[in-house]
């Protein structure tokens, strides 16, 4: 549990330490004070049951207040805190104009428990989901594949950390198949990735999302060859090389391979390469007025979409691309989707 | 900064503490280590900077660091992190079946700055938005107000404390429209609340979002009175009954006042009341086939929908109501709307 106080004066260290003194305690708790002089108090106290407290004091009138407890000293926790509270008000809020505002409580950290509720999104931003059950923990030969139940997403799969698709979701596949533009009748239409409910190399992918994800896949995955549908379960460049000798044509190409890498030194990272080699690869099975879909990046990561769409100037053919900014729900940031299609020839 | 480590065996503490000791030593960190015998260690390593360090190492091998330091101390806490993720490898990573599960680094918090990035959800979660600026921020006599600007959501109204509008939210104002199902051609429409684009009580919201919010309100605020609108800023209480009084009757009611009261004793609080007067003063001005269109609350909060619901049977007249979850982008939570109608009579 975090506190935050600021008081509006530069702060006598000591009173401040003397007047929240007594909350600490009278719980009982040990105290150990450390004075830097010039950049103020720490205060540690420690309590028998395990628990502890870091109250740090700045001489400009930061007070920093965290509390540690372990599963059951909840009781406690919220004790100290009602206490702090009250103090806070009773000693430092004179109803003057110059009084401090009131003191900013972050809602509580749980680390190391068995359900892991913080997943940072794309841009490192520290977000908490409303997990409350592991559906599904798995280590493949390729990735670490979790299934986990948010009560207000249903089952998201998260690949090695990342989220990558919750059934709230539908905004994403939406979003990936052209935003509900496009007319699919009869067409020709090649899917890369998308485990969730397509080809993946990662067959523990597929057995995870056919069982848990079916709001997302439905029953596609149960037979891996329909009567309209063929799911290759293998690496994608080999089979995109083989298609090309071919000839075989598409209407439509839908990359959602993996995410635009988040690196932005392009020349050291062959992650940018294989985007590139696969881009390349597409356009060659992809029809003269067919559409390529992808997903990009998250919007605030604009550095790693410029070098995205500077690739894209680089394909052995001439594209172009046009994007769209998509909410999709699981992601709580917003998400970038391209649509690429050849240059058409002026004639 | 909170890294979690957790080690499949019960940890001899000891061991463990001798083994990171050194990352906070080379530092020239001062150590005041803490053993409860049954409870494990906690050792505190201080910075002649005013930086410090909590290491907790619990018996049964969970391991909790945290590094608090400020401002422009950034690069020893990240100089110490590496170190960390170095040493645990070493240390506690043998390749084996049973190898603990790499350690869990949490983004930075930061804390006490003059831009607050964390604005916890209505069901109390832990979010970080991506705020870059404090563009308003100012007491009313009803509330504080506050426009933040975020680089993916827009410019976002926080009003005591909670995220009310940003300009990303079209899906907010399309939901509490009638999600475009609806033909406004020629009606009346009773707007209450929505100081972000409609009437409000409170002058200095309206103030604050006809210069910052201008993407959510367009002009509608510079002029109180347009061909075919007019915006009251006062108390609607009155205004509702004057109107119901008049006979003064509407195809819409939209409600845009506030949020349904989290607490779930409806008995104890007056707000329910309030809540249920508007709901009633609402239905008298509301022609019998016309629709009530509000906001209801994260999708989780399931306990208050219920208790909202229930006001809804306890209306003067009866009513029937259907609901719409939605996903409003600065939210980063499911909201549920309502539409409300009177329930027609049989023939």
């Amino acid at each position: 549990m975090c506190v935050v106080f600021f008081l509006n004066l530069a702060a006598d260290c000591n009173a401040v330490l003397k007047a929240l003194q007594p909350i600490f305690q009278e719980q009982g708790m040990t105290e150990t004070v450390h004075n830097w002089e010039d950049h103020g108090y720490l205060a540690t106290y420690i309590k028998k049951n395990g628990s502890f407290a870091n109250l740090r004091i700045h001489p400009h009138g930061l007070v920093l207040v965290d509390l540690q407890s372990y599963n059951d000293h909840m009781k406690g926790r919220e004790e100290t805190d009602q206490k702090l509270k009250k103090k806070y008000s009773q000693r430092f809020c004179n109803p003057s104009p110059s009084s401090p505002p009131p003191p900013n409580r972050l809602p509580t950290i749980l680390r190391g428990g068995v359900i892991d509720r913080y997943w940072p999104t794309a841009d490192g931003r520290l977000v908490e989901y409303d997990i409350d059950e592991v559906v599904y923990d798995e280590d493949s030969p390729y990735q670490n594949i979790k299934i986990l139940h948010s009560k207000q997403f249903g089952n998201i799969l998260i690949l090695s950390g990342d989220v990558n698709l919750a059934e709230s979701d539908l905004a994403y596949t939406r979003a990936i198949m052209g935003s509900g533009k496009e007319d699919y009748t009869g067409k020709e239409v090649l899917i890369l990735g998308g485990g969730d409910g397509a080809s993946n190399i990662d067959q523990m992918v597929i057995d995870g999302c056919k069982k848990y994800m079916r709001k997302t896949c439905g029953d596609v995955l149960d037979n891996l060859k329909g009567e309209c549908y063929q799911v290759l379960i293998e690496d994608c460049i080999p089979v995109l090389k083989r298609y090309a000798k071919e000839g075989r044509m598409f209407d439509y190409v839908i990359n959602d391979l993996t995410a635009v890498p988040i690196s932005t030194s392009p020349e050291e990272d062959s992650t940018w390469e294989f985007l590139r080699l696969i881009l390349d690869l597409s356009m060659k099975v992809l029809k003269q007025d067919g559409k390529y879909f992808t997903q990009g990046n998250c919007i605030n990561l604009t550095d790693a979409l410029t070098l995205y769409e500077e690739q894209l100037s680089r394909l052995y053919c001439p594209v172009e691309f046009s994007k769209e900014t998509v909410c999709v729900p699981s992601y709580m940031e917003l998400w970038v989707f391209y649509t690429i299609w050849k240059k058409q020839m002026e004639v």
